[in-house]
């Protein structure tokens, strides 16, 4: 792996390596797991010209390739983002180590001690695009939680991934863990995407980091558990009892902080009792901060049709991600009417209210079946960092194992353990 | 459904009828749904006569049609197997309701107040061979804890599921529930079975009760997560220190309480210190229980190679499981080769060392990664009625969202719930 001359090891090569390596670093010490994450963010600084080097080459080849320019801002790492990587695997070793934990510890009428005692997962296969950060990051987390990975990120970034992993490995190694616990395939022939997803046998969930299409690809042919998410049409209702002048800095947060990202806001319902006041200034606030609008008749109606960057919504524009500046504006005359089109529209990411009525909260935290709710709050919040778990690997939006942030915790699942005295089962 | 001279619905209705009826279940109160529950145990009791009746015509139909005796012993109902049914639905009342749970409470550095909030999973897709007594099981688990369930019975049991389904739907009509909730695919062409696992937006997680070729046909083919389960290759280790007159009625409730079920023990494991005095007495006091031995070449020499009901292990033979009355005996000179063989060997499903020394059982607890892990107590226990889970719809050998036993609270999942003072993020 760490010589270029030698051919990329085969899928099945890769899979008995992984598995070979689950049982010692399942059982690796914290200190030891954590040293490793020391010695990663060390060797990463060390490393620094020669994996900017090699992302250059990336880079430059992409460009050569005349690939778009989301991509080449994706794949290009700088010192400042070299840096933030860094900084992020040394917070991780400040987070608790979630393996090994008992919970839900008993004893039953017959004198048998039970507990639940947490186990990493296993093997995670991730799949991703041209974020070479990625590679660091599952590393890490992988490492920290006992989990062994196999890595395939898009082939536009190859070089630099090749050059993150010497210092992964060299990490692992360092600290006496097995290099083979984080591996990269290097044949990026999408075939070998296909091969990873029918190894039920050696690898234990998928995690697509991508868009729709990949999420689908992984979806139909994967013959493991999928964590699909990542993905989301989001929602604000501004209720009639909100407090517009707070509200609307909940609404240009969600819209405007990063908006071509999964909880960005993507439709604005205004209840129709404060909607006259509202929408107008909604519109008059964004509008200035590049924002354009898809407006249903009852908010075109309001907004004035001849605005400037208001337009009437299409049939599937509230069914649409915008990813970007867009914003869509419904007038709905009720709770049930919000929370109506909030069932019929969102993907269960992140839909929030704006409101004053705790009870009206209360039905829609209790209604709306989204992966997070959020109460006189952003919907950027649905994010492992800012909701307290450290890190994160994916925001699901599937409902078995784990919703929304997969963090430390989520990247782990339990045993039982029986103690008896010769207990046999009556 | 009650009538049979109407068409069976097709799969795309029964998907529409059972998305549509996940809110309204989802957050009935629990009151309401153990009201339910009351009456179907009730309404089963009730309907006696024709429930047997209509299982008779199964059972002769089975009968002429020659199936093998187990499945034809599996299909029947008798009337203490109805009341062993009418008690499960009964003894559900009494346990917790997990859905509306809040955990994982918090507030966070900047006063945004957070929690998870415990949901039900959404719609079950449960596919069961001729086991009548799983479509009652699974629409009470379903009803217990919100979620909608869709049903597809063995086609052997057609008439007793259909039945059984007057009742449970008329059970969830009395109380106000939409009867939706739990459906039955009264079309058994197999071909429904390809079509239910390509519902990704409907079924949310897809449930096989059977052997391993309807596992491997669901994770093949399904396009949402499958738990699979219900399949081990069983061990127990009896360690140098073991009392081994403690040990045997382990061994024997492990082995010979209910061979055909995927808790029971396949392999005994002896250390080599005590396999002398060891291995004789267990084929002493489990041979004359119809248990025969498939011994290894060590366990051979010991046990005396002319003895009746002892054979050599073939190759297979640690690879079996048995469901029946044969055990695998093997000598080991450690622990390490214990845990080895373990790993090698085990399916990961129930697995216990039999050990009054302590530092061994902490490390066999540790390093054998299965979903139950004993310590001087019968793999039986493996189980969610003797864990103390109450129920179980499946017993998990997967290794994401539940591992071992499947319960009401394996039954949900979570949203992320956070309220703020229009907090935007940073």
């Amino acid at each position: 792996m760490t010589s270029t001359e030698s051919a990329p090891r085969s899928l099945p090569e890769i899979g008995r390596l992984a598995k070979a390596a689950t049982r010692q670093i399942a059982r690796a010490a914290t200190t030891r797991k954590d040293a490793a994450l020391a010695a990663l963010a060390d060797g990463l600084d060390r490393a620094r010209a020669a994996i900017l080097a090699a992302n250059a080459d990336d880079v430059a080849a992409a460009r050569a390739a005349g690939r778009e320019p989301w991509l080449v801002d994706r794949l290009t790492l700088t010192a400042n983002r070299l840096d933030s990587i860094i900084a992020d695997v040394r917070g991780l070793i400040a987070l608790p180590d979630p393996v090994g934990e008992a919970f839900d510890t008993t004893v039953l009428a017959n004198g048998l001690r039970v507990h639940r005692h947490r186990v990493p997962l296993g093997v995670l296969g991730v799949i991703y695009e041209a974020r070479p950060n990625v590679t660091v990051d599952v590393a890490a987390l992988a490492i920290k939680t006992g989990n062994v990975a196999i890595l395939r990120g898009g082939s536009e970034t190859l070089g630099s991934n090749q050059a993150l992993m010497v210092v992964v490995r060299g990490a692992l190694a360092q600290v006496g863990l097995p290099e083979d616990a984080v591996q990269l395939i290097e044949d990026v022939d999408r075939q070998r995407i296909f091969e990873l997803l029918q190894m039920h046998d050696v690898v234990d969930v998928i995690i697509p980091r991508g868009g729709a299409a990949l999420h689908r690809l992984c979806r139909d042919h994967a013959r493991m558990p999928v964590i699909v998410g990542g993905v989301g049409i989001c929602h604000l209702f501004v209720d009639a009892s909100a407090d517009l002048d707070q509200s609307l800095p909940v609404i240009v947060n969600a819209k405007t902080q990063r908006p071509s990202v999964c909880n960005s806001l993507d439709t604005v319902l205004v209840h129709a009792d404060v909607a006259a006041r509202a929408l107008p200034l909604i519109v008059a606030t964004l509008a200035p901060l590049g924002v354009v609008f898809k407006a249903d008749p009852r908010a075109l109606a309001l907004v004035g049709p001849g605005s400037a960057g208001v337009e009437p919504a299409g049939p599937d524009d509230f069914d649409t991600e915008w990813m970007s500046l867009v914003l869509g504006l419904k007038v709905v005359d009720s709770l049930d009417e919000a929370i109506d089109h909030i069932a019929a529209h969102s993907l269960n990411h992140s839909d929030g209210i704006l409101t004053e009525d705790v009870a009206n909260a209360a039905r829609f935290i209790n209604e709306v079946d989204s992966a997070g709710v959020f109460w006189n709050a952003s919907t950027r919040f649905n994010d492992g960092g800012q909701l307290g778990l450290g890190a994160e690997v994916a925001v699901s939006t599937q409902r078995l194992h784990v919703r929304g942030p997969m963090g430390l915790r989520e990247l782990t699942t339990y045993k039982w353990v029986a103690t008896g005295d010769y207990h046999v089962r009556a």
